[in-house]
């Protein structure tokens, strides 16, 4: 069985609290219940984690990679534009990883536009709201 | 039934022919055939239409809205990066539209990077290859 | 009697319909009947034009550069920022032109704030509605 | 009976003298006697100022909101380009302004291309000569 | 009673011995002590935390928004010019903030001038020593 | 007794009646009362000054100087990002001045985030209404 | 005998009309038949199109690929600066080709110095006047 | 007897207590009474205006042309930088013009480097000290 | 005998296994044992520290410097181009400080060729492999 | 006998044994002989000269005026994208002059697609190998 | 007696021949032999030397500078854009230098705009023709 | 027995006498007779050569590579930042290479801090003063 390390970064935990005309109502716990439970309908394991700090996010790919998980979907939130060692840590690992965002980042402010972690990305999905995480663990799926 | 139109843009006729390394092997006719038995599949009906002129392109729509579709997914080709034409159809046309790339247009030429389209789209797919344009679908389905 | 060639570019068949909070209402037919009807309460006979192809509306300029016509006005819509041919056209056939925007431009995304044709027009009026074409015919009546 | 305010920037006091092969050969004087006659055929008055200091400019901007007048015509000079006091001026009088330039600023040297206040402006109508003052109060009388 | 969070980014723990030719000889410890008895005198508490982690900074924030706090003065340093994860959490929490910078960043290196995060506070004080803090905590204090 | 001088510059004759949605309802007279009343109640002597006029306000530094004031709290407005000559004559008379904008610049526009000034003042207060001239009063106090 | 494909983009129609100062006083006609019969002498067959359509001359390219044509000769007009559409066909289409400019377009406008085309062309002539067709096709001769 | 007029900008009243370390020690008084003497020397009469104001340099300008002076030497202070008003009246008035710069402005800060005058000025000379504005004498007495 | 502290930051605790093309096939526990032996063989003692987090790893070298190392050598990975903070930390620290890069950054992505750091480092070595480190020793222990 | 200056400049003493695959085998010597023949078959004398200084290159080039060559060939080698003495030579020295470049400059860096010289010459010619020169050669011939 | 290097850089042995509309037509040997005589009268020895090569300028200043001269007039053509070795040859060797430009550079090409070299000398004088030198040598003689 | 090619550019002929607060106060024959004996320590020989041109610079590296030797220690003075011959010369003759620099050129001037060298040499070695050299010889000894 495919296992998938859903990733995500700085105020995700504020998911459903944090401007919700952006993020809209679910939280992090609703979130990440709702995928494992797709996942598992697709025949695959969810692994989650949430965290504020790069370097922890950057400790858990390594250790994900240790443990032999064969696909990532990251969400990096505000390091989408500012984390070098991310995008070093995701080029590095070799693990096949899928950068999503729930808002569209093309119609936020212009230093929301770009992502350093696209390039080493398979592919990046944006504005599609939770589903598109959903998405991504589909593709993980046929991939 | 959920009508979708689905839209290549120029040099998609050539898919499969062009640079198979980054597209794939697979021809438009085949792609075309495949999504309308996923839409199917997924209930609702594939429109498709590939164009090398930006005005025919921004034409279609027109047509397809008064025809009443209720979404779009889009694979601008060039355009992407060079229609502020093709933008302003998308915003004037107010049919929920989803940009889609083969590619990932991050790992490419500087000048791809840019979308002038994304930002009136709901959102962008891109890198996942053709399964791109099916993860489109089936959101669409469940928008 | 002058004749005067108006030449409205992409998705200005949509006029009425698109973003009415920007263009108004007035529908496309609405405006080139309300134009011809003031060009020859002003002594002269304007010829209407609209295409959403740059390579057609070029045709037309220098279709109508051979039946000798003596003014142009235009609003070229989204090509006002990407054609290089347009503008090239506009200074090849040597018929005074005015640029004209329904909208203020100034007002809208950073790209529209510059035409690639304003500097090969005789001039360029913008942000005062559907008024702008009138007053560019005014122009053209006492040139 | 409309009041119209005609505020004419820095170096306008030399028209006529100054490089007349751009500006043309009617002074001041000229000018402002044509519009006052100008808006009484159309119904309108004009009042009309000329200064070279901004201060002033504004100062006078702020003199004619409290003496009512219902619009401006202004051509900026230089301070087109570098005066956000008089932008924030036009911006909090209230008063729909349009802005107007003898000549096409955008075939002159790439720093006056832009307007500092052409996005606070109703309008902007350029390079339609002298002409271009007239055309702006026609727009006051019909809005 | 007012509670007011003051959180002081990487390096302010050498504060005092960290070039004190730009920020002063007060310590960090000294520092804090000054502001809970300047908040006490002004009715108001003083929460004090700092840390040299982006991370952990942005946890505190959140778990003061569960506590209730009602104000935060914010010394972000380095992070103040490359931290977009502290910007979305400052504008996700909702508590007004004060940015503040003990010396005038407009004096130092280009890359210093400009806040990512001055765009999401209520305002920013720089320049003005440690003084700064306590104006801060006095607008608090009457806001 | 201390005297410091308050400086407003372009626009600010307006106050309380130009967009009070972000300079609030206070005019003038208004503020200049209050601040004077403020001053005193800490000691010190406040003396005013508003213009429209670049050249003017420099003209009032240099006599204030003379006059041998210790303090000055200026509002350049729009002349905050456009005039090296206020900036020059700042840096020259040799008085600590401290920049206040009542608005949070970097809310606003591009172009309103980088002050000229703010590199030749002690330090500079934003976003924090008029309540920022007070605070700026009590660094002098304290200064 | 090698077959070569000779392109001219929008605007070459109106060649020996337009701007003759710059382009000369040959028409396209003229310029078809002389290459005609150049190519005839260097034992090769001129095949010309003219188009003002970016759509229409990528069409033609892929007609031309599909007759087996060995080379192409394109003078893309307006277009060199503008179309990733015509940019990718020629990548795309797999056949040699060189960028030919009857001017020199480093004498010109900035906007015209750099070509979105050159880049995956064989190589570029500039300047040579109609001449440098025919070096075109000698190259494709010897090639 | 060739007159000249010697034009100081904002700033230069302080000349001698403002940043000595830069601009030196001699007065504005001094500098004139010296200039004028020179001036006499060398046969030609110096006339002098130092303002602060834009608008007012601007007057004297054209009164000085009205006046019928054969040249003008001037140091703009910061209005260098700034002043498209200032250059459009120097371009305007028709009078052989040299800026002068006491201090080398290419050692100073990035934004001093670029003249907006200097372009429509005969030539300038900066660095020399005030023996520049003697140097400009001296050229407009052989010119 | 001098201690001299090496910092290894994000990513390089997967040395080896890390795209081996650039960085080798020697693992962080082999780097640090042989950068051990050969400060010893040098007379120095090398303390070794990794760690993916900015924070903790400014942390260290406030730790460092209260245990008085004298020197330091740091490959920061990917904040040698986005940490202000751990340039502040250096800056701050007062230790001499050689920034080491196993690859030639220059020979990558366009924005690794600029470093945060190097402004406040002694020096920087780049392209040498993991013998940089050695020399930047080398460094300390002649310095 | 028409007499042609064939100019290469630094590097090109080592074609053939410098990075062969993006510019081919052949020897400076071997080129030299191949086009003195080539010149002569078309009825013109072919002086050829190599150097890797600037200022020879220069002197030469007047040189060859003061002798009454007509037209140059040169490939300014790495000077195409650095020296304003070279492109300030051919242009003061008054004789047509064709810039050619081996490899296609637009398919390289970056900073080699701008060519500092293009702007001076009758015209370019790239990417086509050492046939560019004969092209050259070709057109000098006719011109 | 003092003694002054007048030094030119590459193209100046054409003048008189070189674009005369912009240089005029004194010759390099008129304009020496006069510099002398001007020298002469104003009590001090002038050495001339041109040359077009960056490396015997350099070699020429470090030669005079053991000579003892004690300033240089440099009119460095266009190295005046490009060469930083120039630049750090006269901050290098300590004497007194001044830029002259014969023309107005500021008249010129964008590119000519900047000099890598004035940030290093003393002064620059440009556009006030070969009478520049005599003013620069006044200035050596009063310095 | 290895040869090693050390290259000094522009200006190090004056090292000990240019700017020693930079540079320190070594001469260039002492620098070179330090490291000739370095090399011959460490089993190498090295060459030096020190020029003003960079012509012959380059011509010396070509003699190099026809001697065989096996590696080149630069130090390109002013070059480093203008030099693209340079840098195609070290491309081309396949040696490797390491770039010197005694100062950090990363606290100098912003045009210091790129290197259009370092993107083809093995690596670069910056700050650590006339030592730089001696680790650059070690990394060839050992390389």
């Amino acid at each position: 069985m495919k296992r998938i390390g859903i990733l995500n970064g700085p105020n995700m935990n504020w998911l459903g609290k944090r401007e919700p005309e952006i993020y809209g109502a679910v939280t992090l716990p609703d979130l990440e219940a709702r995928l494992k439970k797709f996942a598992a309908t697709n025949g695959m394991e969810a692994l989650c984690f949430q965290c504020n700090s790069e370097g922890e996010l950057i400790d858990k790919i390594y250790a994900w990679a240790q443990e032999g998980i064969c696909g990532i979907v990251v969400n990096p939130g505000g390091l989408t534009h500012t984390s070098v060692s991310l995008r070093d840590c995701i080029a590095g690992c070799g693990i096949p990883t899928i950068e999503v965002h729930i808002s569209n980042i093309h119609k936020r402010e212009e230093f929301r536009h770009r992502s350093l972690l696209a390039g080493v990305c398979a592919g990046q999905i944006c504005g599609l709201g939770i589903r598109g995480y959903e998405l991504a663990l589909l593709w993980h799926a046929s991939a």
